[in-house]
């Protein structure tokens, strides 16, 4: 049965309209602050072709830790296992002793999801390709089939000025050998990596290889095999909402990675992927509203992998 | 398609056979250490009624944690969402900091299959029945429609005569206000509750519920209702196999519930539940034998919630 | 030269006034709440046999954690340097991660006037003695030749009905294999113990051995060689005040071991002992206007072990 | 009565000699390893002027940690009490979870002896001074009235190569707002601080206004008031000694700094500064016979502060 997702995202945009006030924008970067809370765009990119949408998913957001899905999938459909030998597959725990945690297991960051984590990824793409964050932006420019997405330059310059404790844990790393290139090139990678901006529909569309199987659908081109395609889906599940992955998974039950700027990047594997944006975060730093809407959406569609 | 399972089954029972020796016998208890490590058995329960099993599917084995799984269904089916407010959703990172993790987070366990929680669910059906684990026993022997399902009090007692850090977690949770009933009985309830065996066959019987969204697919009467049963798989998924969840749901990539017993009980969403055995575990305390069984088993069906 | 120590008391008896109602009187156990914050009474016995007070320094008050010092001293006079086998020497860090650095050096605690090591100390004493708290009661009678010190049994009881966090310290070593005798036994022990009430006269008195290298001052009874006696006193001065030590150190230079009962013993080594009594704490759990008075006496006789 | 120190550490060396090759010496910097493990030397410099010595009392050694002393004491001298708003004076525990502690006290250190603790002073002094371990060597040149007094820059450099932890350390910090100066800066002056060299007799004659009540006792001039001296070696007997801060009061009872170059400065208020360097450590990064020597020392003596 072909659902009329049209009209399930239209309902979704009007129950969240009290939402949109609730969640608080990101304020660690000055630039980040700046977007008003009242945004929401959502997208869903079936894997037959057809594409839905709703208010804002055509508004560019800055992509931030949702980069950290494409880099991983990058290094990953390049390097492939070995990667594993220098970051972990388990959820992370509180966020309280992640310096701990760092400390009690070599130097060796828990998942990808987390910072140590991305770091560790940008290392590895820092040391295959000229420079990561070029790697990156390519990549993702080729998934959405959208030359124009570009980094934001005032976002990353805004990071990089307040990247102490990345760089804290970038050397705490490099102390036990699980950095090889220089901190501070580590470091402004990253930082531009996470200043990507998309929109919602071209959110959805980068992201619908992992629904369909490792393989973008609107080209053919595998991009991951199918049972690496599942790997990173599980590790999405399991680790991708930061300290809510367990919480998110009980409520929405999809795979996803969300990042500071509001934007949640959701798939139904077999069937769709979702794009949504809305920048007021809830006290784990997922969008408050993008959330909800993704909760409604499993409801209202009766999809769940569960 | 009907999936030739028996096939399938007997494929994984011939390759398991050079690692039934690879695992570790648990051995913190005196009577689960007298198990042979060479027995492995394998169930499946289709939601159509059909069955299939392998090896010692039919040989009794000790539960143990999966038990945590049933004494939660019990309990969230019948005091319902309130039973979150005592106990989080969140995987628990590495265990090496689960008792300062408990005091950072004031007596709450993270979720409800690491031993805090499941103390506290055991202390949240000692609040409603007589004894907690005489509940527990009933609402297994009702699952499984087996009467015969009983304790190992041999078991049961030997837990108890070391259980000394699970009451140190529980005195800890009391200090917080989050135990309400004596420590004592709530250790001796847990123990007992533990010690439940059963085969393989039954135990995938008695699961299948949850993979029928809620529902026992051969008398039809509703445990819980879609979405509860839906959330419960996905809080396996993320925490259902110690600290190794992360790792489990990039190789098996289904709901499961392991018991350092040697049992797995792993569930494919309207479609069958999958019980298997094999009392060697590894270095996280999951059977080597039946995780890597599951692996092979979502491999050979082509299976896979992602 | 022989100080003035009368009217060096009576000083700080005027100049403390002030304070006595800035701290906050211990309210943990219900008995001890019910103390007027305004009281403060201090004793010096010097090793000369002169002896000063003023204030309340005939008033009995709540030994607690001061119990700890006599407990240790008893158990290292009969047992000698093999306590240290299972207890340290070290000062403990801060209070939150107690527990997991009780994990992380495998049941032993840090030192012995944290809680964790007084239980030890107890179990010590409970091997040896028929009653570990019968033991540590006659030794203070006798080091302050006073028959009549006593137990507060309705404090003991008040402190036992609320011991669930010692009882899983207990019950942790005892995981360990560095707890003898039964949790609920040493628990009772160490609760009535700290019940022990003497006055400032008494106590610093009592605590005269510890000045004079050992040996009771006005019989010449040898209680501990003069190298042990210098050992606890470099015990009391790096671990003695909770996780105040060095701040305590730094401000009065003595060795000293205080109480929530908001008394201090504190010790000028070849000189005098010194006791002082105030129930306000500061935010560390020492007596605010008592760790103020030992200040103001090093101050204004000049004597400091610096 | 005056002591005959020459016979007693006549006596010591000899003693020591045993001991010499049981020590490791520090590898974590090349430079520092190529240091024969069989020196010992050992000075004592009385406030009354006399000097002693034995064994290789006038070979150079690398001060490393002792400088956060000098440091610590040039700091206080001219900022006084507000140096304490930015770090401690606790002891620091268990050195595994030294980062979570900062993290938990918010980037305060627990005391500058500890590598956060120093890169603050050393922060402090970057502010206050064109190049902060100049100030440093200036001052160690004054004290101890010996101009050649240098850096080891091959020492400094080695140091420098390896500093990632420290730079780990100093990022988290500034993360926090505790650190104002560039992070590379701080680090750079910190190594080259910590590579100074100097002999026994020359550290014992540079320590000497610490035992003098903060004047230098061959001059008369005043570094600190008597009262600050005081809480100086407060603090170095409660902090001086790494994580065997307790140990080293149990077994030497006298404050002391320790470095992992080998050596220790110790001293005996109103009495005398003692040095002492070999270079083989114990297990908790001091000096194995260095320690020993002063135990017996102060037994030998019959000199203890307690």
């Amino acid at each position: 049965m072909l659902l009329d997702y049209q009209s399930i995202l239209d309902t979704i945009h009007r129950e969240v309209q009290p939402l949109l006030r609730e969640g608080k924008v990101a304020d660690y970067i000055p630039e980040l602050s700046k977007v008003s809370p009242g945004r929401f765009g959502m997208a869903v990119y079936c894997l037959d072709g057809r594409t839905f949408s709703a208010g804002d998913a055509d508004v560019k957001f800055s992509l931030q830790s949702i980069t950290k899905l494409f880099a991983l999938a990058l290094a990953f459909s390049r390097e492939g296992d070995v990667i594993w030998t220098r970051v972990g597959r388990e959820p992370s725990g509180n966020p309280f002793n992640s310096l701990v945690q760092l400390e009690y297991e070599r130097g060796i960051p828990r998942n990808p999801f987390i910072n140590a984590g991305a770091l560790v990824i940008t290392d590895i793409l820092a040391t295959r390709f000229v420079q990561a964050e070029i790697a990156v932006l390519q990549f993702v420019r080729m998934l959405a089939d959208e030359p124009a997405i570009d980094f934001d330059r005032i976002v990353a310059q805004s990071e990089q000025d307040t990247a102490h404790r990345n760089s804290a844990i970038a050397y705490f790393m490099k102390d036990f050998g699980n950095l090889h290139n220089p901190v501070a090139s580590v470091i402004g990678s990253y930082c531009r990596q996470c200043s990507i901006t998309m929109t919602c529909a071209e959110l959805a569309k980068a992201g619908s290889f992992l629904a369909q199987h490792g393989t973008i659908p609107w080209s053919g081109m595998e991009i991951l095999d199918a049972s690496s395609a599942k790997r990173l889906n599980a590790l999405m599940l399991t680790c991708g909402t930061y300290d809510a992955a367990g919480d998110f998974a009980y409520r929405v039950g999809l795979p996803a990675k969300s990042g500071v700027g509001g934007g949640i990047l959701a798939l139904m594997p077999g069937d769709a992927s979702i794009a949504v944006w809305s920048p007021g975060l809830d006290a784990t730093g997922n969008s408050l509203a993008g959330t909800y809407a993704l909760e409604r959406f499993t409801t209202l569609t009766a999809r769940s992998i569960f």
